[in-house]
This record gives C-alpha cells, sequence and structure tokens, in this order.
C-alpha cells in the first residue's frame, strides 16, 4: 500500500492556513497555505464590464493565476519576460473563472468586474485548486465592500487522483507524478458540482473508480469550506 | 419536453460523416462533419521530440486547433493577425494533445513527433469532440505510414449536457446555448474514460446527472468508434 | 521542349472548379479546386469602416490569407502559434485586398467592411491567384446579400511564367520550382489589367517575354471569368 | 495638361544625390537623395547563411526597410514601439531583397549573408525604388571589401505612374495621390527586367499604356545606372 | 516643517525585516518588508552563460522585477497578460541587475547564471531599492551553496528625495508623490558608490542638496547592511 | 597619463556641430553629430495628451529612441523586426523623456503631445546625451510653431567617467570601454542638475571623484547650451 508523506491517510487533505491580512491593498486577499503550496490571491472590484455584457445590468469577474519565477524547485521563465501566458496558465486561469462566477449573483452585482488574481509563492502540487479555494475568499472580502449580498456561497476545490491503483485526496507534486489519473473537482455550498476536470494521461480510468473519487474529493471539500468560513470569522 | 431539431432523439448523434481522402498532402487527414460541423484534421510525423523527451527513446504528440474566420455566423478575428492564440484555442488544443496521446504507443513510435492539426471548417457546436474523433483518424493513417503497431486503438469525444432538465446526447450550437451544463467525454475503444471536462456554467450539477450524462456519452462514443473503423475500410 | 503534367498544353489551366455551397455560415463562400490547389473563400460585411474612411460615405474591402498547416507536403508552422504571420502572407494578403477593391462601387455600398477571408486547405502553386479568382466569386454572393449593385465586375487572376524558355500559363508547384521568372497577372472582366507582380528571381526577362506572358495570361483569365460566372448560376 | 512641380517634364526624373560618406560604420552605405526623399542605405555582410541555404556554398542577401518616425508630415508611429513591421514594410523590404539578389553571384559571395537596410530619413514619394537604387550602391561597396567578383551588376528602380491619363517618370508624394496606377520597374543593368510591381487602384489599365510606362521607366533608369557608377568614381 | 507619518525622522528608514524561510524552492531567497513595501526575493544559479559571457571562464547575473497585480491600491495590469514588461519595470529590473553585479566575483563563480526574481506583494513606495537590499540576502544564500567565497560584501539601497525643501531619507509612496525630486543610491559595504540614479520631474537640484542627500543616503544603507547581515545569523 | 584620440584634453568635449534645416517633415528637427555620433532628432506637436493627463489643462511629452541597424561597427539587429524594444532602447528613451520635459512649461503648452524621435545613424559612445542635447533643439523649434511661450530653457546632457584614474569629459565609444564608472549628467541652464545616472560596473565611485566628475560635467554642458542657441540664430 503507498504510504504518503507524514503518514498522511489516503482521504486526509495537507494542513491548511489562510491568512486575510497578509497584505492590506486590494478589495479583498487571502494568502492560501496547502502543505508546503503557498499562493496570494486578491480581489479587487473595478467599475464597468467587458463588451459583451455591456447594458444588460450584469457584473463579470475573471481571473488570473500566475507562478512566481522561484516558486518551483527548478526555476521557472517568467512569463511576462517571454511575452505570452503559457498554455498551462490559460487553462487554469479560465477553470478558475468559471468556477468562482458561481459565487456571484451578477443582477446584486451590477456592472462591475470582479478582477481575481492568483500568484503561485511557492508550488508542491494542487495549485489550482488552492487558488480556486483561497480566490473564494479574496472574492468574499471584495464583495463586503461593495455588495455583500452579491456573494451566494462558497466555492472550493481539490485534487483527486489514482496512484498504485490507490485514490489518495489532495495529491501533492511527487504524487501527481506517479499518478495514473488526476481529476480536479469544484464544488460549492450547498449546492453540488460546478466543474470536473480528469485526466488519465497514464491509463484509462473505469467509471467505479471516478465515482469513488468524486466521494473522495466531496468529503475534502466540505472540510474546506469550513476553513473558508472560519477564516471570515477570525 | 425538450424538440430537438429535426426530431434527433436525446440519445441520439447527429449525421456524421468521415472523408480520409479530402486532401492528400499530409501523413494522413480526415474531413469529419457532424451535423453542420466541419473540421479537417491532419497529422503529420517529424523526427526528433521536444526537449524534454530528448534520448528517452520515446515520442510524443501534441495538437494545434484553429478556427478559419468563416466558420461562426459572426465571423471571429484571424488568430494570426491578433498575434496569438485566444484562451479557448489553448484549452482545446490541450485537450485534444493530452487525449489522443492515449492512442500511441511512443516506445514503438521512438524518438519522432505526431502533430495533430485540427481547423473547424464550419463551427456548429461539439468542434473539440469532433477534433478529437476526426483527428484520431488522421492519426491512425499517418501511423500506418511510418509504424502502424503504435497505433493503440480508437479515441473519440462526444459532448452532453443538461438543458431544460433533460441530459442530451452531442449538443448543437443552439442547445450548448441554452444548456444549464456541458460535459465533454473522451474515451478509447476497450478502455475507458480517458478526459472529463464538465462544467456548470448556469447551476451546479446533481451526482446523478452526471452519471446519466456518463452513460449517454459512453452510449454515442461506442457508435463513433464505429464511424472510425468503417473510415479505415473503405 | 517541356513535357507538363498530364500533357496539358503550355496555354492551358489545371482543371478547376468552384463549389458556392461547401459551407454556409458566411455572407458569401466559394471552394475552389485548381488542380490540386484548394482554398475555401468567404467573404462577409460587417458594418463600420475604418478610422481612415469614417465619414466619406464610403465602404472598404480587406482580405486575410492563410495557410492550413498540413496543406503544404512538409507541414508548415501555424502562424497563430508563431505569433505573427510571416512576410509571404503579408505580401499575398495585400494583394488580394488590391484586387478585389476593384470589384466593387464603394459608394454604393456605404459605410460597411467587406471582410475576404482566403484559406489554403492544399497548396499546389496558384494559391494566391486562385484566392482572387475564388474571393471574387464569395465576395459576389455576399454582396447580392446586402447590395447588389456595388458588385462591379468579375476579377480573376492567373499565374505564367517561364519554364526552360517556354511561357508556360497556370503553373503548378515542381513548375513554379523550375521557372526563371513568374508574373502574377490580375485582370478585371471587360476592363483591363489590375495587378501585374513580376519576379525574376532567376534571370532577368526580356521586354518580348512579358509581352506574350501578359497575353497568355489574358486568355486564361478570360476562361476563369466563366468558370466564375457559371458558379452564380448553378 | 499636367504641370508638374518646378516645371518637371513628364519624362524627367528628379535631381538625385549618392553620398556614399555620409557615415563610415557599415561595410557600404550610401545616402540618396531624390528630391526631397532621402534615405540612408547600409549594407553589411555577415559569415554564415539562413538555414535553408547551409552546406549548399551559397551565400544569401536579405534586406529590411524602415520609416523613421519624423520622416513624413505626419508623424508615423514607430514599428519597434508597436512589436510588429507592418505590412507595407513588410511588402517593401521583400521587393527589395528579391531585387538586389540579383546584382550578387553566390557562388562567388560563398556562405556569407549580406544584410541591406534601408531607412527612410525624409519622405516624399518613391521611397521603395530610391532603396533599390541606393541600396545597390551600399551593396556594391560592402562587396568591394570580401569579394568583388561577387557583384554582377548595377540594379535600379523608378516608380511610373498615369496622372490624369498622362504617364509620368518618378511620381513624388503629391503624384502619387493623385495617379490611377503606380507601377514600379527594376532593371538591371545590360540584362532587363527584375521586378515589375504594378498597381491599379483606381481603374485598370490599358496594355498600351503599360507598354509607355515600360518604356519610361526603362530611360529613368539607365540614367541612374549613370549615378549609380559616377558614386563609385568620386 | 513636513511631518512624517508615525512621527518619523527626516534621516530615519521605515522598519525593516527579512525572512529568508518565508519560501524554501530556490537556492536563497529573502522576503522582505520595509514599512508597508513587501517584496519577495528569490535567486538561483543555474551552468551556464550569455553568449557573450561563453569561453570567457567567467559567470553572470541577471536581475527580473516584477509587480503583482494587487500589489497596488489600484490593480496594475499583468503584463504577462499584456505581452510585455513596461518601460519602468525593464528600466528597474536594469538598475537591479548592474547593482547586484558588484558583489559577485564571477572569476570565483565560474561559467554559471545568477538569476534574481524580486516580486512586489504590497508596493508603498521604495520597491526597486528594498528589491535590491532583499535580492543581495537571496544571492548571498545562493552563493552559499554553490561558491560561497563569489561573495564580495553587500550591497544596499535606499532612495532619498526632496520634499517641501527638506531632505528626506526613505521616502513611502505619499511622499514620494509630493517629492520635487528622486535619488535612488546603491552602495556597496567597505566600498563606496555603484550606482546613483537621480530625478528632478519637478524642479532643477541644487549641487549641495545633492550632497546632503548622498550623505543622508550614505547613513541609511550603513543601517541596511546590519540587517542584511543579522538575517544570515538568524 | 591616458592619451585620448586627437591630443583632445580630459575636460574637452569632441567637436560638435547641430544643423537644423537636414530635413523638414517635422515640426522641428536637429541633425547633432559630436565626434562621429550622430542622430536625426525630431520633434512633433500632436492634440491630445495621454489618459492620466486628460481634463488636467496640461500637455506631455514623450521620446522614443532609436539605433540603425548600421549605426554600429558590427550590425544591431532591427528592433521592429524583432517585435520589441531592448531594455537598454526603453531605458534611454525613459531618460530622455524625463529630461526634456524639464524644458516645458505644460500650463501654456494645453492639452498636447509633444513626441521627441532621436535616431542614431553612427554610434561612437555617447548618444543618449547627444540625444537629449539634439532632442532639445528640436524640441524649441517644434514650440516656436505652437506655443513658444511654453518653451522654458535648455536642456543639454554629457557623460562623464573614470579611466585609469582619470576623469573624462564626454567619453567616446573606445574610452567608456574601458571605463571604471560612467556618469550621464542632465541639466537645464540656469537652475542646475535635472538628471544625473551614474554607473560603476567596474568599480565603486569614491565621493569625492563623484564630485569632480559633476564639475567637469557642468563646465562642459555650459559649452553645449551654447551650441543649441547659436543653432536657433544661423
Amino acid at each position: 500500500m503507498y504510504q504518503r508523506t507524514n503518514g498522511r491517510g489516503h482521504d486526509e487533505l495537507r494542513p491548511i492556513s489562510i491568512d486575510t491580512n497578509f497584505v492590506t491593498n486590494s478589495g479583498g486577499s487571502a494568502l492560501i497555505t496547502v502543505g508546503s503550496t503557498m499562493l496570494l490571491c486578491t480581489a479587487n472590484v473595478e467599475s464597468g464590464v467587458p463588451q459583451f455584457r455591456r447594458d444588460t445590468g450584469l457584473g463579470w469577474l475573471t481571473a488570473e493565476y500566475g507562478m512566481l519565477p522561484g516558486a518551483t524547485h527548478t526555476r521557472t521563465s517568467r512569463e511576462a519576460a517571454i511575452g505570452k501566458q503559457g498554455g498551462r496558465t490559460v487553462e487554469i486561469q479560465r477553470l478558475i473563472g468559471r468556477s468562482l462566477r458561481q459565487a456571484v449573483d451578477f443582477r446584486k452585482l451590477g456592472e462591475s468586474t470582479i478582477q481575481i488574481d492568483c500568484d503561485v509563492l511557492q508550488a508542491d502540487g494542487g495549485t489550482r485548486t488552492a487558488a480556486i479555494t483561497g480566490g473564494c475568499v479574496a472574492l468574499y472580502y471584495a464583495l463586503q465592500q461593495v455588495s455583500p449580498d452579491a456573494f451566494v456561497g462558497w466555492v472550493a476545490a481539490v485534487s483527486v487522483g489514482e496512484v498504485w491503483n490507490e485514490v489518495l485526496l489532495d495529491m501533492d507534486y511527487g504524487e501527481d507524478g506517479q499518478a495514473d489519473s488526476d481529476v480536479n473537482v469544484v464544488m460549492m455550498q450547498d449546492r453540488g458540482l460546478v466543474e470536473i476536470q480528469g485526466t488519465a494521461e497514464r491509463k484509462p480510468v473505469a467509471h467505479s473508480k471516478l465515482q469513488t473519487a468524486l466521494e473522495l474529493a466531496e468529503q475534502g471539500i466540505t472540510e474546506l469550506f469550513k476553513h473558508q468560513e472560519s477564516s471570515t470569522t477570525k
């Protein structure tokens, strides 16, 4: 049976902390750590909406994701210096945006745009799901200042994957490298599944394993909702 | 109950055709039409592999996706003129690449790179899944010429979505616009699930609905495998 | 004496077909094949004109040209992925635009912009002239829907070149590679010469040879006008 | 009858000067003025050739063209700041390159690359033809230093155009704006036509007018050859 | 007389902290806070040097600077999304690179390249000088692991400026906005001045004021050297 | 003791000439030569100001700097072809802009933007300081035409550096390569220091040497003011 670092159970999340006062210039912010993975998420509300939303009375939310060059063991090139965002970055920030748009009632927000920024300060697996979980906390705070009732509920995410025939919750970087499959699950509190992105780069997945993975994910995400909530009552 | 165009059943694919002789300059090609959606897929094998695969003895496969400006009802700007590929394009071509890599035994291919190109000549919903299904046929032909036993098996894809509380197979553009959720499913013949990308932009999805969707997708994909096979025996 | 493929005469065009119903989302379209060369041309009319035409009451026409990566024997890199259009592409699309602007009465069109897109599905020489000939058919159909009397007349194009001291009409890719000179001629029905672009990369051209080439081109273009006309009466 | 500035005849060139010592850091240089049009042309020879010429024993020549922002009456945006060369620039530098490659015997040069740079310091019509004429002088000097016998002969260029039904030699900017057609002719001394680029943006051109234009161009270019020659014997 | 926030004296630095264990994936790192300004600096050593240093036996150091979008009161656009680094970023990272190259003995390092990354997590004035001070600490740690004796000594920086005729040490963002002049001073321990960049956007500076500013800067930098040193002995 | 080319004294400028009639299409222009360094500077005034200046009643000035590829001994790549301006270019044009903004009273100019372009035709050291000195002359002429009283006074610049322990005024390219330090000084007539940018890439600078350098610079700049003035009275 596969032994996880620090004796962690297959259905156990890594230690989590969410600090909402690490930086203060944005409308809302959250420094989220999940094991050794650390991201700084900020949320800012700007008046106006993109062209396709004009004169609809509805707001919008977009997200951007970045990785500091020193966040990985081997330095990652800076996308601003290269002159474009890589495919992985684009894919991730679209996922974050779609997920967090569920948490906002755009009629109540009105024609404003929420900009979520998730920057990885240190990467050890699960950065895209931590970005969603932490980004939602930053979003909550930003909405508190401008339109509190536009916040619909918590959205959080976790990865599950199959390593050596065992389904593991919240894989770290080392586990991710050995996994046959990797499923990112995004859920909304009291509502259900928001996004699912499953990839089986090594070998196809049986339906039953997918079902197990979804159940494990739901259990982990329920715990994440508690972390999000308690971060707002400190 | 929702009435589909042309009296199509909720579990029925649109008419499909695959023409493997439309163009002849590439190693393999397929003009695939799914209803009014039409893509030209080509596959070419080049010697050499990207940096991260060098000296591993293993091959590689990458995919690119494009949309001709006139493919949509309202003209779409040309990405080559804008100077970058949009987020949607990047997301789709990464999905195609991951999916079709399952169909190749890279040890048997050796240090060569297969380049899949999927260009949408006309768009009416389901272009990314048609790209996978048609791209796999082009891939099959290209491998026949250089390394036939590197072909592992058929990979095909279809979308399923929930429209007015009914789960529909293979949504067209009009249905896609009304859907509460949209799940793209990629499977491999005799193997199982390769990729799943589910998005619930309108409202979260219950687990049971996801199960229904996966079953419907499996049924549709089984039919697609037959189209792929018969395209190779004409 | 130089022997052309399939016993074609030095003053003979390759077989031509123009299909105006291959795709239907654009205002007008034409799938044109000239021998093994195949392009999909679409025309779309959008309201508004570029800055320099504003408040003149006059319309405008621009053209874009592209090559699918699999269109050539050896795969061509995708310009959208590279991030810019190559010099050859830019040169060709400017030629198409200048040529087809002759076919439109911009006072009658009013402040709208016609966008011509010519995409090469398969390349075997003469893609830029086929783009003009096919693009004009797409243009004709797009104008029929919005402003039929703004169509002034047919514009068509062909290449002529000198191979082994013989002047050949409508060179294919193999002939082009051996040619001492290459002249692209664009004419307008009943009007005369619209564009001429002659290049002598191998050896300078005598005036008399240029005269012969122009006459041969005129003869070929006269035949192309008939193909354009008959494509509109099917 | 159309009256030209300064009583210039319809078959008369503007005053020309070529200064080959204005700058000295390049292998060869020429400051060419044609009326109020002024360009600085430089030529530099670098060892090595582009990929497609490797191991052929043959050299290569490429050209680049630029316009200083202050060269035009209304300031032109700097292409380096915009981040790409415009279509007109690309079209012109390809013409210069093709034209000047005629002047070099690449077997004698060996695997070196000649880089021609033509930068417009002041623009008053005819910058692309002045670039060819001046660029050939810079080329001559650069070859004198490394491979004198690789210089094959003078290449020069001029524009001719039809203004108010009269064919004019060497149009200035004001004439260019009124011209019905504009033909750029490039010739090689004792050899004949190298490039012809004729555009009839206003109305198609009759064959006879084209003949007249070519004769006028030949006469003007013959005079340009003399200026090129005398610039080398100062 | 100008009153500074928190009763700070005109010759007083803001509170400083340097945390060298905030992240651990890079060769060396420092989270530096100067008042409300906070940067994460990392240093990584890679084998190999840029082209111009090859085969010299000498190493190299380059620096990159970035600002997280949420670091400023009003969100700053992400340079990776825009597709290029702005002028201010380029200017700053060149300054950091030149400054920190003084701290390295490149003969002792050998043909390796040190990459310094300084990313602003929160901005309140003085980010470029904090980047130099913090970047030097990250550099120190990275060199400890590969080539300790290549570290020559501490380099630190501070800004001084004239506000309402008074010369102030270490201006914050609010002071910077009112300053008539702004001088960034970089010094090396026991060695002297490394860089000086003085700008008088509002009114020119008298020589005597410059002298006063340099003395104030030297005093502040002396204190910074102590912070750098003590951060290495925790 | 270090011997300068042509027996020039350590405190002597190179021969200078400023030609304000070399080109005539811009609002103002100056061809400045300093020894073998030669730049063409132009100034153009356009109505309107950047976003951040709108509705303030104040004008603006920006500067761009470029280097012709043939300006250097070894050809420099064209930034327009590369697709971006290099770091050195960006740094220099920001310096020119900041310096010349001192010379304009933006209240008197009103909401117009002055665009300064400084292009190096030949480089032999000191191009950025010559750009400021020559750019100010072009600026003077452009303002004469639209708003003469918005010109506040002359701004000029020179470099000083330490070579073999001797402080030299106005270093040429050869001296620059041997210098231990390089200080660019910008001053305004009758006002004082506008910008100082000192870099000690080889070894830190003592305060006393900086003082000597500033005095030498002031002496040289005083002479440059005379050249600027006399260029306006020819």
